[in-house]
């Protein structure tokens, strides 16, 4: 039998939320955390609307992951998310303890990797899931945005 | 005529602060934003309360001061804070493109500088203001949870 919950279905899924953050003018970035299978989060980039620098999709999906189960680590879990993490959300992820995080597009300037931002050693990373829709979809909002300026 | 608003008084209000979680069984970190030696933002670690690694006391902080000037940029402020950001943190700041951020106690292992995490070339850093007192209450913290246990 085919996998049906590939770590492509999950992405799609992050893209989602992606779209719904490039529909209100939000820098597209989408989040949602797993476990099981099962989605247990979902969020999207929401820094403009609610002027806070720490409304990434993935601090709101932490969060809301940690509320769903009741605790504040997230051992068993896995982060899907369509840009790879800054800092800030690496330094979350980190408190986290996260299984394992799976990203779309690599971030050359701002992400994890360029940054030397650590990890959890506990923590396992898989970049490039459906790198060129999660890209493209951030390079349509920046061209997008400079047509409108 | 002497200044009153030192670095040490806003430390002092950073402690009280921590002083705050300390009793809520807390991790004791405090943390106040200034602008113009106004405080527009005073908050404390509620990681156990909240069930949440992000809610650190400057995230908490940061998010508050935003929505205090309407706008998510802290260039003309300064965070006092009792204890040396972790990466988490210091991502959010460096978003924040803060001007100047205090600390009290350093944090040896987890602090930005052990992290290597990259602060805004823009915002400038001052470390060890009451160090002695913010390094005893966590020290304390520790301690007594270590006796009840």
């Amino acid at each position: 039998m085919e996998e049906i919950f590939t770590d492509e279905y999950f992405m799609k899924r992050a893209l989602q939320e992606a779209e719904v953050a490039f529909e209100k003018g939000e820098v597209p970035v989408g989040a949602v955390i797993v476990i099981n299978n099962r989605i247990i989060a979902r969020a999207h980039n929401l820094t403009e609307l609610l002027n806070d620098v720490t409304a990434h999709a993935e601090m709101q999906a932490i969060t809301a992951a940690a509320d769903f189960l009741g605790g504040k680590y997230l051992k068993k879990c896995t982060l899907f998310v369509t840009l790879e993490p800054c800092q800030m959300c690496g330094g979350a992820l980190y408190w986290s303890q996260i299984d394992r995080i799976v990203y779309g597009a690599k971030d050359e300037s701002r992400g994890c990797e360029a940054m030397g931002t650590k990890l959890h050693p506990k923590t396992t990373v898989t970049g490039g899931v459906l790198a060129e829709e999660c890209s493209q979809l951030v390079k349509r909002f920046f061209i997008e945005k400079r047509n409108l300026n």
